[in-house]
């Protein structure tokens, strides 16, 4: 009997479909990882690699001002680049659009685009357009750069970890979902004078994005569900199941974590950054998380 | 009174889009050619970078064996690559699904991926998956590189170069769409051996990219349409118009080309190569280009 996909879930797919794949050459981290590394052994600066996508009436409505929808975007794309300590340098854009789309809205689109390009220093290279017999589809790829000492991935978390988020989570689709700041600026921060073991950016919401973390770092996770810093009007639940928060999750030493908190609050007075939990052994996990995030193949 | 896509045009959006666009540093060839060529003044070996999707009901249907959806979803990318004279790299992939697709539709797609990135040594290095609401969504983001002697653009074309293009054009719908070769082979020896002035692929029929190369290198064109090499089944007019051939199409001095035509034939025997018309003075057109290429958002 064949299978659907709502069936599967999204990283058991996304498992399935990582087998096999013809890796290719200077390839340090694949499939799997908020970007692709690639860079030859002896490289200082190592080479990233996003790319990432908003379909209308899943990431947004055709009502909301596009420009939102393009600062999004893109931003999301950013947002994944700083997760690695990286720099986004180039992109290009893919769009599929209705033929009766009204030309003032992907205007907009485009401004919004722009706008977070030159806030975050993209060039936009180059692009693709094509016609859709459905809805909007927006696909953004990015390259970046990182030195390779201050690149930071998913898989170097070790038990006894401290972990810690930035910003508040939950409750972002009343709006932050489609303004929020990508995290390039901290996560640079971060990267340059502390050694974090182990980073990703918060997109499918803290439930389902720790344990992606934690299992690639080969741990467990304890969350102290009252700890986690939450958005006005978001309950815990909401917290933890809500998904594009794009806020940063790391792991680091516990000592490391004292000393990121002080300097933290003279660089980013305004930016909240919380210990919510720690990394354990992978048999000791206090399954505290009882929502989950956001899977786009879940069962309706 | 509001502007829709359809009343302006694939050609017309891409320009009204390029405006005021932020490109950033190193960046050699923006929007407006097949590839993004990015490079730092001295250096030899370039960086290009490409983004581009088939859409269900546009590109192919959902019918047709997936594996040549996949297939088709990579080469379309690595030809664009090959019509600069690069070599494709690292690839990452963007899907958006319905829910209720057979998980055997997906297998297949990446089994014509992993084909096609196994046979032009692509590394398929990062995805991201999201839900459609509508139809099924690829997208294919592709790095290459290029030597700089060898790179080979659309705008370095010169009245009186000879005009050739690879293989045979029209009724490509009829198969060839999902089963091409794209002619990185070709396009790599063409370069090394010879000084060619303009390249391109042929993705939306010679009608539509003739026009633009040779708009690219500021120039005229005269076409002989008794001489454009036809698929088996396609008249004049569909080897002009169809589109999706990914063949390549070039220009040369005259002298050059007389030297490619008889060092191809040992080289590639089996692959016709054809001289199909002349670059001219801007103000000398001969419009006997009167079917057009494919637009996206052309009228009905």
């Amino acid at each position: 009997m064949s299978k659907r996909l709502a069936e599967l879930g999204e990283d058991r797919l996304v498992k399935r479909l990582m087998k096999g794949l013809p890796v290719g050459s200077n390839v340090i981290t694949g499939p799997g990882d908020d970007c692709a590394i690639i860079g030859r052994p002896r490289d200082r600066k190592l080479k990233l690699l996003k790319t990432d996508c908003v379909v209308e009436d899943i990431h947004f409505t055709r009502g909301v001002d596009s420009r939102r929808v393009g600062w999004k975007a893109l931003c999301r794309a950013i947002s994944d680049i700083a997760a690695m300590g990286g720099e986004p340098e180039h992109a290009v854009i893919t769009i599929a659009l209705p033929r009766d789309l009204d030309l003032g809205w992907v205007d907009g689109l485009y401004a919004g685009m722009r706008k977070a390009a030159r806030r975050f220093g993209v060039g936009i290279v180059g692009g693709e357009t094509a016609r859709s017999p459905g809805p909007i589809f927006i696909n953004v790829a990015l390259t970046g750069t990182v030195e390779r000492r201050h690149c930071v991935q998913r898989s170097g978390g070790e038990p006894g970890d401290a972990i810690y988020v930035t910003g508040r989570l939950g409750a972002s689709a009343g709006g932050k979902h489609l303004d929020f700041i990508p995290r390039v600026n901290e996560a640079q921060w971060l990267t340059r004078h502390f050694r974090l073991h182990a980073m990703m950016d918060l997109s499918d919401g803290l439930g389902a994005d720790l344990p992606r973390l934690a299992a690639a770092s080969a741990c467990g996770y304890r969350l102290e569900p009252a700890s986690i810093p939450k958005n006005s009007g978001a309950s815990v639940e909401q917290a933890i199941s809500d998904g594009e928060d794009y806020e940063l999750l790391f792991a680091v030493a516990p000592s490391a974590g004292s000393r990121i908190e002080s300097a933290w609050c003279r660089n980013f007075p305004r930016l909240p950054l919380t210990r919510i939990g720690e990394l354990v052994q992978p048999s000791k996990t206090r399954k505290s998380i009882t929502a989950r995030g956001f899977d786009h193949f879940a069962p309706a």
